[in-house]
């Protein structure tokens, strides 16, 4: 057990005091970067990346070497449980990820099963513990699982999906079914999520991707619930401190105080929702991470910095804020930019973190 | 001017009692529907379709043909202004729209006319003329327009987009410059509407496609208060009765309040919002249209049923209430799910609006 030399990620999600706003970036261990380029090219694909703990501990720690970030996340892909499931993932050159055996029939259902983390999916832990020791306590580990639903999407689409017909199908004619698989990934993200926190994660984050393209009775019904049953499974401690756990549903914006009741200890926010109001509905309950347009770090430095004093303005004084994009970072942003944002939320942050009066909030 | 023998469309977004909900379908006229495809073979390209007034009316009535829907939509592209603006659409086969002269400066920006709808755009209101007389009064005949917001993104990048990289650089950056861009569509989508009104277009609709892609700030500054503008400036009146406008943003679920106020009478709901919560929104101010998912349609007859009832029911008894999904049909829906839709809506609709006391909510 290191020294944790700068926990402010942590103290902001769990609304403990901090002297300014911790900053991540979803996606900041990416293309953007000409050095996450390099060793994706040497890595060969993108999962053989993926798959080989000492080079995801590299690009893991790159974006931590040229900005002050606040926490470090691993580098691993949403689908790493699915394809430990058997459904072979791959990826075509310039498309999405693809799966060669997508779930059709009920059959394909009853085959699935529950992964062990250690025996299928040690590169994933093995990179945990890898990034934790090349860490040395620098800031937190964050560990991460896509959400049952968005995973589901991915293995009855057959890959990435722009309208979700077969998933949808299948929810709507087949619910029981759909429950089904469901159910077991649900299991396999809170054993898969229960690994990385004893490998070493310190923080885990739920991707909901997909869950804002559903009716409010389907998200909770095929969403929300079976987040909440991975929140109410997580073991939540570890190395004497608690491991928050981060929920984010993409487009969930309308949803927030349900998500707020799974127990969760922080909502990821996209940039369609003000984090003023967020806060006003749920921030007595829960910390808030976001949630600035990853589109805004087209513009120049100037202007980064007066969108990043109006979501610093919205959240308003003391913790509970972990500032990020809305969305992963794009891979065209130059990463000056990056740089010109974290400076800006460490800076701009202070005053709001000032009264310890406030601070409690 | 020829009687409307079915006006309950009119009568629901102005919440004048009728005696079912009144329901059409976004993209009715499209390519799950074999007699378009023929019509488009026949037409040559997607624009020739929509620049030829007589299969333009080939392809508007066809679903009226098939389906007993109350209202039908004018064929046309939400393109044709910035095409008109000189900016040379074009369609690539399997790509989206594209434009030959996107916006790139701000001399591209000053070039930019006001398009004079009879004059440049005269085979819109020639398609508007023709469906009406072909129409005979079957249903009333819904004109539209893209909102400002929606055709700058196309105008700025050049054709569809996912992440509006180039907009929001313009809106982060130039905000000036966008808002003259917005101006002179605000003025080409006012003059656009108000001569299909004057042509015979019987209530308007305007899509927001992607307002749904901002920041609340920004969604009010860059979209809605032009939408505003453009409700501000129609003539709502023709043939002796109210013009209805219907504005819908897609994503816009967290906004209903404010998209309310600018005097529209009806609101397009996509499907992440729940309609019996959005009536308890805004329903006093305005009426409410849509909103099953799309996907629904892939489901079995059985399942639609279902899923109609259960909007019907969440929204409750009385008008108010157009039927529509949350966004447009997908090609590949069978005709005849479309066809349960209709008879689902039709008949379960009766018994909300049975009661004369509460048909008048």
């Amino acid at each position: 057990m290191t020294t944790l030399h700068n926990d402010r990620f942590l103290r902001a999600l769990l609304r403990q005091p901090v002297d300014y706003t911790p900053i991540w970036m979803m996606r900041q261990a990416g293309r953007y970067l000409p050095e996450y380029r390099a060793t994706r090219e040497k890595a060969g694909s993108f999962m053989d990346l993926c798959k080989n703990p000492e080079l995801a501990c590299e690009v893991t720690l790159q974006p931590l070497d040229r900005f002050p970030l606040d926490a470090a996340i691993l580098f691993s892909d949403i689908l790493t449980i699915p394809d430990a499931m058997g459904l072979g993932l791959y990826f075509e050159t310039g498309e999405g990820p693809r799966f060669q055996h997508p779930i059709r029939s009920s059959a394909d259902v009853e085959r699935l099963g529950v992964p062990d983390p250690e025996d299928d999916l040690g590169y994933v832990m093995d990179a945990v513990r890898t990034i934790r020791r090349e860490l040395a306590g620098r800031v937190p580990l964050i560990g991460f699982s896509g959400s049952p639903w968005t995973l589901a999407t991915y293995m009855i689409e057959g890959g990435s999906a722009k309208v979700f017909a077969r998933s949808k199908a299948m929810m709507y004619d087949q619910p029981a079914l759909l429950h089904q698989v469901l159910g077991k990934l649900a299991d396999a993200v809170t054993a898969y999520l229960n690994a990385q926190i004893a490998a070493g994660a310190q923080a885990v984050m739920i991707f909901d991707t997909w869950g804002g393209a559903l009716h409010p009775l389907a998200y909770r019904e095929f969403s929300l619930d079976y987040m909440g049953r991975i929140v109410g499974g997580l073991k939540r401690e570890a190395e004497d401190r608690k491991v928050p756990v981060i929920l984010f549903t993409k487009g969930g914006g309308q949803w927030l105080e349900i998500m707020a009741q799974t127990g969760c200890d922080a909502l990821g926010l996209d940039w369609t929702t003000d984090i003023g109001d967020a806060r006003a509905r749920v921030g007595h309950r829960v910390a808030l991470q976001g949630n600035l347009d990853p589109c805004a770090l087209y513009a120049s430095p100037e202007t980064i910095r007066r969108e990043v004093a109006g979501i610093l303005a919205a959240y308003g004084n003391g913790s509970g804020h972990v500032f990020n994009l809305g969305h992963g970072i794009n891979p065209d942003v130059p990463p000056e930019h990056a740089a010109a944002l974290v400076e800006a939320v460490h800076e701009l942050s202070r005053p709001y973190h000032a009264e310890k009066s406030t601070a409690a909030v």
